[in-house]
C-alpha cells in the first residue's frame, strides 16, 4: 500500500476528531461556564462547527480515499478507523448541509424553550420546538434508514446494530419482572425514605468526591471535576476528561453517586489504548457500553455491602455529626431504597428501566408518525400509570424532565437499559475473573476491578461493536439474565422477597 | 444588488467569526482550564480548527464573491465588512494550509518550551523553537510585505497602518523624555517602595474586583471573572466577554489594577454596536486602540487622586486592618510609585514604554534578519542597560520574561506604546466634553466616561482604522504629546520635578 494515502487519511480523522473535541468543549462550556446572555452566540458557534465538521465528511477526495482503503488489506486497527469513518461519512453524505444547520439551530431553540416551560410547568412553550426537532430527526431517519425501520436509523447512531424489532420483546420480559419485584417489595412495607438530620458542608462534599474518584484510579492530572445543575461528563481526548457533580447540602447521596457515575464514564474516556486515542476507534464502542460503565460503578459497586463497609467509615470521619449514629448496614439501606418515584433520574435500580420501557414506547411512536407532538403529554401520563403507578402532578415531573428531547436527542433512551443490562454481565464476569474482587472492594481497593475493566472494555475502544467486547469479556451479548439475577438476589436479600 | 449575494457573504463571513470564537474558547480554557497532560491535544485542536479557518477564507467562492461585492455601491458597514474580510482573505492565500498548521505547532512547541526555559531560568532550551517560530514569521513576512518592509507586514497584523519607519523616530522622540522623568524622579529619593503590613483575604479581593468592574459598567451577565496566572481578557461575542484577574494575599494592587485593566479591554468588546456585532466590523480597531482602553482605565483614571477619594473609603472598609494608618493620600502615592524594574509587566507609567523601545529594537532586527536568534540575550542585556539602566539578573528576568515571542508573536509589542499615547490623547478629548468628568470620577461614578467612551471609541468596533476613531474622537492622530504631557504633569506634581 502506498502509505502516504493512510497517513492522508489518518490526518483528515485526526484532524476530524479534534474538531469534534472543540465542539465538545464548545458544549461542556455551555453546561459550566457561559454567561447568561451568551446562548444565542453559543448556538451559532456550535452550528458553524457542526457545519464545517459535516463538509469535512463529505469532502469528495476522502470518499476516494476510503474506497481506496478499503480494496487494501489493513491491520485489524486500520481497518477499523476506516470502518468507522466510513460509517460517519455514509451518513453525513445523506444530510445535506442545510439539515445539519437547521438540527443546530433547533437544538439551541428547543434548549432555550424546554427550560422555559419547565419554569412554567408547562408543556405548551415546548410544543412548537420539539415538532421541529421530531421533524428534523424524521427527516434524518428516512434518508439513512435503507428501507428498514425508520427508529432503527436513529438508534444505531448512540448504539450500532441496536434494534426495535429485538428492543420490544426484551423490554417485554424485564418489565414484567421489575414490576412484580418492585410490587413484592412495597408489600413488604421497608422501603422508607431514610431522612438524613444534620449539613453536609459542601467543601466537604467536594473533597470527598475527589477522594472517591482518586480511590477508581481517575487520573486527576487528565481531567477536571466542576459543578454543574446536572452532572454528566465530557471526553475531549484521553488527557482531557471532565466530570461534574453536584451538591445538597441536607444529603451527601447525590454527590457520592454522581461522583461515581460520571467518573465511571471517565475512567472509560481515559482508558483507550494509546494506539488509538485521537483516532475513530479510540472512542466508545457505544452508549449503552459508556453508561454500563457509569452504572457499573454507581450501582453494581458503589451500592454494595462491601463498598460501603469499605468508605462508610471515611464517610462518617468527614461528617461526624450528620452522621452521628448512622453505621454501615443503615447507610446500605439508605442507599439501596426502592420506592417508585416520577422522575428517572431519582429512580433506583429496580424501576429506572420501567422509566426507560415508558420512553422507548413513547418515542418510537413520535418517529414512526404514529403520535402527534400534541398528543405527547397524554401518551406519557397513560404510559406511566400503566407502568409505575403513577401520575405526574405536572408536566415538568412528566414529560418536560428529561434533556434529551429537547436537544433533539431520539433514540437515545434505550442506551440505558442497556448500560444496565451490560454492567450486570460485565461484573458478573469479573466477579469470575477476579475471585478476590469482593473482599478488596471491601478494603477500599478498586484498583483490580478498574484494571481488568481497563483491559476487556476501555481499551479495545471501539475497534469492535459495543456487542462484541462484551462478548469477548463475558461470553455472551446483550442479555437480561445477569441483571435479573442481580436484582432479585440483592434486594430479594435486602427486603425479605423472593422471585 | 443581488440581495442573495450579500447574504451569502454575510453568512460565510458570520460563520468564520464563530470559527474564529470557538478557537478563542480553545485558548481561553487551555490558560484557565485544561488539565495538566492535555497541552498536546490542545495543540492539535487548535491547528485543526486554524486549518479550517484558513481553508475558508482561501475559498474560491469567497473570493468570488468579495470581487463582485467590491464592485457595488454598498452601505459604509457593508463596505467595511467587505473591505475587512478582504484584507483577511488576501493575507491568507498568500500562506499555504502547511504553513498555518506549522505554526500552529510551532506556537504550542514554542509555549511548552518558553515555560520550561523560564523554569530553568536559562535561554537555551527555548532557543530552537523560537528559532523556528522567527523562521515562520519570516516566511509570512515575505509573503504579506509587497516590497515593502518585512517587519511592517507582522505590525499591520496587530495595528493596521502601522510602520517601522514611523515607530523609529516616534520613540526617538519619546525615549530621551521618559529618560529625563525617570532620572528627575531618581535624583528627588522620594520613590521608594509602599509595603503592605497585613493580609489582604483573597476572596475579599475578588469581591472587590466585582465591585469595581460592576462599577465601570461592565455587564457581569455577559461574562465571566476567573482566575489566572496571567491576567488577560477574551471577547468571544459581546455577550460573551471573560476577563481574568490574579490575587496576592500581601498586596492588593495586581488585583485592582488587573481589573481595571481587563475590564477596559472587556468593556471595548461589550460595546460593539449591536448591528455589526459578529460581523468583521465588530471587532477592536486595533490591539492598540483595545490597549489604550485598559491603560485609560487603569492608569489614567485608576492611578488618578479623584478615583482614590472616590474608592479608598470602600477599599479601607473591605480591610480595616491591613490598612490601618493608611489614607487616599498615602494610598494614592502607593499607586503611583515610579521606580525602574526589570520586568515589563511591574514597570510604572513612566518606564513602561523604555520596556517597549527595547523589544522594538530586538524583535525588528530579529524579523530584519540582523540579529540571530543565538545572539538575543547578549542583545537584550545591552539594550536593558542603555535604556533601563539595569543587567537582568537572568534570563527568566530578561528575555524570557513575556509570554508574545513564546507565542511567535512578533510585531505586537509596539502596540502597547501605541495604547498608552491613544489613551492620553482620548482621556484628555473627554475631559474637554465632559466638563464634569473628575469630578464625576471623584464621587465614584465612572459611567459617564464609558458613556462617552462607547459612543466614541467602542461602537464603531472596527468600520474604521484605529487611527481615523481617534482622530473622529480627539482631532488628532498618533501623537505623543498628550501623554508626555500627563506624564511630567502628574508626576512632576507628585515628585515635584519640572520639565
Amino acid at each position: 500500500m502506498d502509505e502516504r494515502r493512510w497517513d492522508d487519511f489518518e490526518r483528515r480523522m485526526r484532524d476530524l476528531r479534534s474538531l469534534r473535541a472543540a465542539a465538545a468543549l464548545l458544549s461542556w462550556d455551555q453546561e459550566t461556564c457561559l454567561p447568561r446572555k451568551a446562548s444565542d452566540a453559543r448556538g451559532r458557534q456550535a452550528a458553524a462547527l457542526e457545519a464545517v465538521i459535516h463538509e469535512r465528511l463529505c469532502s469528495p477526495a476522502l470518499a476516494d480515499l476510503i474506497a481506496e482503503l478499503e480494496a487494501e488489506t489493513l491491520s485489524a486497527e486500520r481497518a477499523a478507523q476506516v470502518r468507522l469513518l466510513a460509517r460517519e461519512v455514509r451518513r453525513a453524505n445523506r444530510l445535506s448541509a442545510a439539515w445539519v444547520r437547521a438540527l443546530a439551530e433547533a437544538q439551541s431553540a428547543g434548549l432555550l424553550a424546554w427550560r422555559e416551560a419547565r419554569a412554567q410547568r408547562s408543556f405548551a412553550p415546548f410544543a412548537p420546538r420539539l415538532r421541529a426537532l421530531v421533524a428534523l430527526r424524521r427527516e434524518q431517519a428516512a434518508a439513512l434508514a435503507d428501507g428498514g425501520e425508520a427508529y432503527d436509523a436513529l438508534l444505531a447512531i448512540y448504539e450500532p446494530g441496536a434494534r426495535l424489532a429485538a428492543l420490544r420483546p426484551l423490554f417485554g420480559r424485564i418489565v414484567p419482572e421489575l414490576r412484580k419485584l418492585s410490587d413484592a417489595i412495597a408489600e413488604t412495607g421497608k422501603s422508607r425514605p431514610n431522612a438524613f438530620g444534620g449539613r453536609f458542608d459542601l467543601d466537604k462534599q467536594w473533597d470527598l468526591s475527589l477522594a472517591l474518584v482518586r480511590a477508581m484510579g481517575f487520573d486527576l492530572e487528565a481531567s477536571r471535576l466542576d459543578r454543574s445543575a446536572h452532572p454528566f461528563s465530557t471526553g475531549l481526548d484521553p488527557t482531557d476528561v471532565r466530570l461534574t457533580n453536584r451538591f445538597r447540602e441536607d444529603d451527601p447521596r447525590p454527590a457520592i453517586f454522581g461522583a461515581l457515575h460520571e467518573c465511571g464514564h471517565g475512567l472509560y474516556e481515559q482508558g483507550f489504548g494509546a494506539a488509538i486515542a485521537g483516532t475513530c476507534a479510540g472512542e466508545a464502542a457505544s452508549f449503552g457500553l459508556h453508561e454500563s460503565q457509569s452504572r457499573l460503578w454507581e450501582n453494581l459497586v458503589g451500592r454494595s455491602r462491601p463498598f460501603w463497609d469499605a468508605f462508610f467509615p471515611e464517610l462518617s470521619s468527614r461528617f461526624p455529626d450528620a452522621l452521628a449514629g448512622w453505621d454501615a448496614t443503615r447507610f446500605h439501606a439508605a442507599v439501596n431504597e426502592v420506592r417508585p418515584s416520577p422522575i428517572r433520574v431519582e429512580a433506583d435500580e429496580v424501576t429506572y428501566n420501567l422509566h426507560i420501557a415508558l420512553r422507548l414506547e413513547v418515542e418510537a411512536e413520535l418517529v414512526g408518525g404514529d403520535l402527534d407532538v400534541a398528543d405527547l403529554p397524554g401518551a406519557w401520563s397513560d404510559a406511566t400509570r400503566r407502568l409505575l403507578g403513577f401520575t405526574p402532578r405536572n408536566d415538568a415531573e412528566g414529560v418536560l424532565q428529561d434533556i434529551h428531547w429537547a436537544w433533539g436527542e431520539l433514540g437515545y433512551f434505550p442506551t440505558y437499559t442497556i448500560g444496565n443490562l451490560y454492567a450486570a454481565s460485565i461484573l458478573a464476569a469479573a466477579e469470575r475473573a477476579l475471585p478476590g474482587l469482593w473482599e478488596a472492594v471491601g478494603r477500599g481497593e478498586l484498583l483490580p476491578l478498574r484494571e481488568w475493566l481497563r483491559a476487556k472494555i476501555h481499551a479495545p475502544g471501539h475497534l469492535r461493536d459495543a456487542e462484541e467486547t462484551v462478548r469477548a469479556a463475558t461470553g455472551e451479548g446483550l442479555t437480561e439474565a445477569p441483571f435479573l439475577d442481580y436484582l432479585w438476589q440483592k434486594y430479594g436479600a435486602l427486603y425479605g422477597v423472593g422471585r
